[in-house]
């Protein structure tokens, strides 16, 4: 059976790194995953690969330099605050081999931040500022607290709100590619009833991607059959066979 | 800084693959993992790492590896259905070096339920009867699919509903540990105020792990400080100490 991946062809594609104990605890759920996700499906970029690992720094270091040798980019959220358990900055620098040291700008911002809120700007927020040799900052007048960028890792929080901004400075940064299309059926027939079918115009358009998901609601049973390409012919073409199952 | 990393103790660990390219386009948001992170949290086993894979053999196989060797127990979501792209059990038989074969009761409990539903028991849907040489069914009741184990790995399948039986049913099959007692406080100062306090506190209790996670609301900010441990002891200094910042 031929193996489908979209990522075989040269359009960009990312890994993803999430960071930080509160997930893999459970007491946190992440949501950080599917907004990133979303967000790189609409640039054309595909997304191969997510991680999640906790504020242990060798294990950040071997995670983040596994995806940045495989991947176009590399996003990692979480562990950019003032606190202890804040590491990521240093797992990064670590992992660049590289020094970390207050970068001028983020200092700027920082201090324009702390003015403005009426706090010190101890060393534990100067920490904040603190950025590996050979990064730059995420900029956006939208952003109060420093993000960076190193080689192609994009280093964000973890707070939602404040990712969700760095995202949107990132798509400046970063280039996309041709966005993959999508075409999506419902088929009330249960899933061993279409795999032969489906897998025979699986056969006949490699470069299209088709999944079946099957679903159980009341008193009725089948399958979402989406179909994922970057070429138009050939997805309406498959799509149409699929059509002919319903 | 000390790392702290709870799993450095004997207690059983895990990781987690997810599997599907419908998770990675950001078609469909996972609620798989925040399920297996509480389940294995309220058994005593830390779950270390996360990865998400696309339906791709070589993927799947090189993330079960790592995952295998590295941890207690390792869990897999998804791709065993009778589809074309349901190639986990394929992976996972590759994985470990072995030959995949019909079980033979697998094959009795898929009879049972075609039967049952009156679809016929065709070559596709008989795939699902296929495990790798060596491995075992997830025995349940209430289960009417196979999912399976072989070695450390627990292989489930992707539709929440089903996975959680699944999950239900592993429940008997593994050795938890001291679960870990959680405290926390939320506390209505910045981080950058509390980051000295909290580090010190963190140096004198290595066998907890404290955590600050920030929130922003209207006219309002601060943090929630989570510790964690299974000193109860240690927790308990630990937390009246962190209650002395609010």
């Amino acid at each position: 059976m031929p193996e489908q991946n979209l990522s075989d062809s040269q359009n960009p594609n990312a890994g993803l790194l999430l960071i930080g104990d509160e997930l893999l605890s459970g007491r946190t759920q992440d949501v950080n995953f599917p907004s990133i996700a979303k967000f790189l499906a609409a640039r054309g970029i595909d997304l191969c690969e997510v991680r999640v690992v906790s504020d242990v720094e060798s294990d950040i270091i071997a995670a983040v330099n596994a995806l940045r040798e495989r991947y176009t980019y590399v996003f990692t959220t979480g562990g950019i605050g003032p606190t202890h358990d804040d590491i990521t900055a240093d797992a990064i620098a670590k992992a660049f081999g590289v020094e970390i040291e207050q970068h001028p700008q983020a200092v700027e911002m920082l201090h324009k931040l702390f003015k403005a809120n009426g706090v010190e700007p101890n060393d534990a927020r100067m920490r904040m500022a603190r950025v590996p040799q050979g990064g730059d900052l995420i900029n956006s007048d939208k952003i109060k607290v420093p993000g960076f960028h190193i080689g192609n890792v994009f280093v964000m929080a973890g707070v939602p709100k404040i990712m969700n901004l760095m995202l949107e400075a990132v798509s400046d940064m970063i280039e996309g590619g041709p966005v993959v299309m999508s075409k999506s059926v419902r088929i009330e027939r249960g899933e061993g009833d279409l795999a032969v079918p489906l897998a025979d115009i699986q056969n006949r358009f490699p470069d299209i991607s088709i999944g079946s998901y099957p679903f159980h609601e009341k008193g009725c049973y089948g399958a979402n059959i989406v179909l994922r390409g970057r070429n138009e012919n050939d997805l309406e073409s498959a799509f149409k066979e699929v059509e002919t199952l319903v």
